[in-house]
C-alpha cells in the first residue's frame, strides 16, 4: 500500500481531537515547511486529507481484513439501530466461497426509528459525523487566527483577492452547528451509511469546499476486483472525496464487498446496474420487486449513496428524439426502455415513497441520476434536461419529507456560455440540495483529452455552486480507465475544484496558493515540491533538465537558466527598493 | 518530416484558390467521413490548417533550404520594398559559418513608405494577406451555405446554442473586405514581416476564431537548435497559430534563422533578450542603441512581432513591493532593473515613436509586454499590473498614428472571478486593440499541471474576448518542455480555444463537434477518431482495451460493455419513437 507521504520528514499525518466528541480523531497531512516565521519557528501548513490510513505509517492493514471501523462506536451509541438477520445476508453468505472478509451482520434502523443524519441534524443533534467534518472542513483556519493577526497588506490582499460566490455563504470559522443546521435545511449532505463504518465523515455542500468523486468498477469487458480495489485506494491517495462503484461485470456483489471493507470515502452506487444484471439484461424481465431487493442488499453492505433514475418520466422520452446523440446515461436509458416496453410510468418514479423508507433505515443519500443529461454540446440545456430536472427538484421534496439526504447529479456536456443556466435552473428547482455534476465538457472534439475539456467546465460550475465534482479521465467515451487515468482524472479535477474555492472565496483557499508562491519567489525548491498537488511529478520535470541536487537550491531553473531569471533580478529590485525606503 | 496526416485517405491536405488573388492558394485538412448524405455521398469537413507544407504529401522539403517563399511574390508587387545591404546584414555575413541558409538580402520599405498591413488597410487596400485569412477563417461555412437550407430542428438548436460573444461581431460570413476593416480599425492585425515571405497568413482578432500560441526557445543551460526547430513543426502540427521563439542560449541568431526559414506561422520574440546578452547580462551597459540594433538585425531576418516592454515606467516600479512575487516577466524585470541603476524613464517607452518607424518599415507588430503581470494569484490585478495597462493603451494610440498593428499581451495568474476584469478593462484602456493573454492560471497549487490549470483560465478569457492565448506547457515554472510537452501544451490550448470559440457562437465552431457527436451516436469509430484534436490518442486509447478490428465498428466500448451501452439502447428506443409517429 501506498507510503511514500510519510517517507519523507517533510509529510506528516497528523490527528486532531474533538471537543464535543473527545473520540474523534481528524487526519491532516501536515507539510513542514523551510519558511521561518518571525518568531524563529518554521512554518507548515495542515492539507485536508483523503487518503485514509494508507498513508499512516502505524496503521495495520490487511486488505482482507479491511480498514478500522471508526465509526461503530457511535453508531452504536445512538441506540437506534439492530443487526439483522435479513433475507438478502443469508444469500450473500451462501456465497461466502467467494468473500475473503469476516463477516459483519448488517445493522438496520429499529422499528420505527430513522438513522438518517438529516433527522439527528433536524432535531438538533450535532452527531460525532458533523464535528469531525467542522475540524477536517476548517483545517488549520483556527489555527492561523489564534497565531496572529492580519497586516495592512495582507488585508488590502484579501480584499482586493475576495471571492464572488453566487449566494454561497461560507463562514470564517466553520462549528459542528453550522453543519448541522446546514444538513438539516438539505443544503448539504454527510453520505454515510451505519453498514460502512469505516468512512471518514465528508459533507457535500456548496458552502463547503468543493468536492470530487473519482468513478472506478469493471465492465464485462475488462479489469478485475483487485484492480479495482486498488484503484479505490489510488483515488483517495490522489484526493477522491468519494468513490462511485460502476461495476457491471461478474463479481459485482463481491467486488463491492471488497471496496467497501477498504474504503475511508463514502462510497456511490447505481443499484439498477446490478438488479438489470440479475435479469441478464432483459427488459421484460424487470421488475421493481428485483430492484428493491438490491436496494436493501447494497444498503446492508454499506453502499453510502444510491444514484436513482426517478425523474426520467415515461414522457420525456419523446423530448429526446431529436437529439443528436439520444440518451446517454445508462441508467436513463434502461428506464426509458423500460417505461417504452412496459407501457407504465417509471417505477422509480411511483415508488419513491418506498424507497425512501429503505434510505432512511440505513441513512442512505439519494443521488437523483440526470437520466436525461446531454450527451453531446448539441444537446445541452433542452427540453428534455430541464424536464428531468424539474422532476428531481419535486423528489427532493418528498425525499425531504422522510428526513433523506439528497443530491442532484447534473450534466455532462455543456458549452461555457451555458453552463452557468444549469446551476441557476438547479438551485430554484431543487431547492438548494447539493448539485453533482460530471464535468460538463466544453466541447466534444478532444477524445482522449476530455478530462481537459471537462475540468473547465467543472471549475466553472464549481465556482458557480456545484458541491460535488465528478471526475472525468482521458479514456472517456474510449474506454476503461487504468491506473494512470484514474490519477490524471483525478489531478484535473482536484485542479477544477480547487479554483472554484479560490473564485468562490472559500476563507482556507488561498493560503495554499500564497505558500507555493512564497517558496517560488523565494526559491525554496522542496517546499515547492512539497506543497504541490502532485509533488512527484513536480520534482520529478524539475529534476529532468537540472538533476542535481545543488540546482534544488538555486536561485534559477531550466526555463530561463541564471542570467535571465525574472525572480532572481526582481528580489533584488526588492532588496534595493527597502534599501531606499 | 510529419508524414503521418496524409497517410491514410481519410485524410487530404486541399487547397482553396482565392478570387480577388488568383495565386492565393489556402491549406485546409480535409477530413472524409462515413457519413451517407442524402443525397448519397459521404460528408467530410474541411479544418482550419495550421501545419504548413510538413502534412502536404507533394511537398519538396529540405529544412537548410527553408519551406517556400509563398509570399514573396505579393511583397515584390507592391513595389514598396527594396534590397538592403545593412550594416547588420554584413555583420550576419561575416558570421555565415554558422548559417547554413541560401542567403537573402533583407528587404526594408522604401524611404517615406510604410509597408504595414494596416497601412495598406486604411487606404481601402484588400491585400493578398486579406484575401487569404478571409478564406482561411471561413473554412467551409460558405460551401455548407450552398448546399442545403438548414431543417427547423437544426434552426431551434441554432438558437438554443447560440453564443454570448460579450460584444464580439462575427459575421455570418467573413470577406476579405471585412478582414482589411478589422485590421485598419486596429481591432485585428496581420502579423507579416516582409522578410517572412514563407508565411501563411493568419489574423488574430476578437472577430475571428480565438488562436493559440506557442513558445519554444533554448535557455543556456539545455536544447538545441535542431530540437527548437523540430519544435516548431511539432507545435504547428498540432495546430500552433503563432511560435515565439524565446531563445536566450548561444546562437540565438542562427537558432531564429533557422525557425525563420522553416516556419509556415508568423514568429514572435522578445529581442530584449538577444540585446541583454550582448552586453552579456550587465545593466550598467545596456543602452538603447544596442537595443535598437537588435531590432534591426531581427526585422531583417523576418521577425513578425516583438514583444516589447515599454509600459514598464520607472515609477511603476515602487507598485510591485509588497508583492508576493514581485515581477516575474523576464523583460519586465530587466527593464524595471534598467530604470532602477539608471536613474531614468524606460527607454522603451521613451524612444517609442523610434521605435514605431522601425516596425513600419518591416510591417513587424508590438506585442505590448506585460512586464509587470502577476506571479501569482495574490498579486492578480494590482496597481502594478493595471497601472501598466493604462501605459500599453496610450502606446497603442501612438502606434496606430503610424498604422503599426499592436496586441496586447495580459496575465499571467488571475484566479476565476477575477478574469472577466482583465478583460473589460483591456478593451477599454487598449481601444479594442487584441489582447494576448498568457493562460492566465487559475491557481498556483499544481505545478507539473499548469497546462490545465491555465487552460481552464485560458478558456474564460478566451470567450470574454482575448483574440490569442499564449500556450502553456506542463514543465512551466519547472524546466524547459520537450515534444510532448509541447505537444501537452498545444492540445490544452486548442481545447480552450475551441471552447471559447463555441461560447462566443463563432459561426464555424459547432461544425466539428457535431460531426464527431453525430459519429460517436453512430459508433462510426474511425471518424470520431478522425474528426478528434489528437486522432493518434484517441485510436490509441480506444484499442488499449478493444485492439481488435471488428471493435472499430462494434456497437460499443470497454467504458461500459455491450449489455450496459446507452447509445446502443437509446438508438433502438429512437427507431421505435419514429415507429410509433
Amino acid at each position: 500500500m501506498e507510503k511514500e507521504l510519510t517517507d519523507d520528514v517533510t509529510f506528516q499525518k497528523v490527528y486532531i481531537e474533538g471537543k464535543i466528541h473527545p473520540s474523534i480523531r481528524v487526519p491532516m497531512k501536515k507539510v513542514q515547511l523551510h519558511e521561518k516565521l518571525p518568531d524563529g519557528s518554521f512554518a507548515s501548513l495542515h492539507l485536508y486529507d483523503t487518503s485514509g490510513p494508507y498513508t499512516d505509517p502505524d496503521a495495520n492493514l490487511d486488505v482482507k481484513k479491511g480498514i478500522p471501523r471508526i465509526r461503530e462506536e457511535w453508531i452504536l451509541g445512538r441506540a437506534d439501530t439492530e443487526e439483522r438477520n435479513t433475507t438478502q445476508y443469508i444469500k450473500m453468505m451462501a456465497k461466502a466461497g467467494t468473500m475473503p472478509f469476516d463477516t459483519h451482520k448488517p445493522r438496520r434502523a429499529k422499528e420505527g426509528k430513522n438513522v438518517s443524519q438529516m433527522h439527528y441534524a433536524r432535531r438538533g443533534i450535532i452527531t460525532p459525523e458533523m464535528e469531525y467534518i467542522a475540524i477536517r472542513e476548517n483545517q488549520e483556519r483556527a489555527l492561523l487566527r489564534e497565531t496572529r493577526e492580519l497586516t495592512q497588506v495582507e488585508k488590502e490582499r484579501a480584499e482586493r483577492l475576495k471571492g464572488n460566490s453566487f449566494g454561497a455563504a461560507m463562514p470564517e470559522n466553520i462549528t459542528a452547528e453550522f453543519v448541522r443546521d446546514e444538513v438539516a435545511r438539505g443544503r448539504a449532505i454527510i453520505p454515510a451509511n451505519i453498514n460502512h463504518p469505516e468512512l471518514e465523515p465528508m459533507i457535500i455542500g456548496r458552502n463547503f469546499l468543493v468536492k470530487v468523486n473519482a468513478n472506478i468498477g469493471n465492465s464485462a469487458i475488462s479489469s478485475t476486483i483487485e484492480e479495482e480495489v486498488e484503484k479505490l485506494v489510488w483515488s483517495a491517495r490522489w484526493g477522491a472525496d468519494t468513490v462511485m462503484d460502476l461495476s457491471t461485470g461478474k463479481n459485482i456483489h463481491a467486488t463491492r464487498e471488497w471496496i467497501l471493507r477498504n474504503s475511508p470515502v463514502p462510497i456511490g452506487t447505481v443499484p439498477l446496474y446490478q438488479a438489470f444484471e440479475k435479469v441478464n439484461g432483459r427488459i421484460e424481465d424487470f421488475t421493481w420487486e428485483i430492484y428493491r431487493d438490491t436496494l436493501i442488499e447494497q444498503a446492508e453492505q454499506g453502499v453510502d449513496y444510491f444514484t436513482i433514475h426517478a425523474g426520467v418520466l415515461k414522457d420525456y422520452v419523446a423530448l429526446t428524439k431529436d437529439r443528436v446523440t439520444g440518451i446517454v446515461s445508462r441508467g436513463g436509458s434502461i428506464m426509458a426502455q423500460w417505461c417504452r416496453y412496459h407501457k407504465q410510468e417509471n417505477f422509480l418514479y411511483t415508488r419513491f415513497n418506498e424507497i425512501c423508507e429503505i434510505m432512511k433505515a440505513y441513512d442512505i443519500t439519494f443521488s437523483l441520476g440526470d437520466g436525461l443529461r446531454p450527451g453531446s454540446i448539441a444537446d445541452a440545456n433542452d427540453a428534455a434536461q430541464f424536464a428531468e430536472l424539474k422532476t428531481l427538484g419535486e423528489l427532493t421534496l418528498i425525499a425531504w419529507e422522510h428526513d433523506v439526504q439528497v443530491m442532484i447529479e447534473g450534466p455532462g456536456h455543456v458549452p461555457m456560455h451555458m453552463i452557468q443556466e444549469n446551476m441557476t435552473k438547479q438551485l430554484k428547482e431543487c431547492h438548494e440540495a447539493p448539485f453533482y455534476t460530471l464535468g460538463p465538457l466544453t466541447t466534444d472534439f478532444a477524445p482522449g483529452y476530455d478530462h481537459i475539456t471537462s475540468a473547465i467546465g467543472a471549475a466553472m460550475i464549481g465556482w458557480f455552486g456545484t458541491a460535488m465534482l465528478c471526475y472525468v479521465t482521458p479514456k472517456e467515451h474510449l474506454g476503461l480507465p487504468n491506473r494512470d487515468d484514474v490519477k490524471q482524472g483525478m489531478i484535473a479535477y482536484k485542479i477544477a475544484a480547487h479554483a472554484a474555492d479560490l473564485a468562490k472565496g472559500h476563507p482556507a483557499a488561498r493560503l495554499r496558493d500564497d505558500a507555493l508562491s512564497r517558496a517560488r519567489f523565494s526559491f525554496r525548491w522542496e517546499d515547492q515540491f512539497n506543497l504541490a498537488l502532485d509533488p512527484d511529478t513536480a520534482r520529478k520535470y524539475h529534476d529532468e533538465t537540472l538533476p542535481k541536487d545543488r540546482h534544488k537550491s538555486a536561485h534559477y531553473c531550466s526555463m530561463c537558466g541564471p542570467s535571465f531569471c525574472s525572480m532572481r533580478i526582481s528580489q533584488g529590485l526588492a532588496k534595493e527598493e527597502e534599501a531606499v525606503l
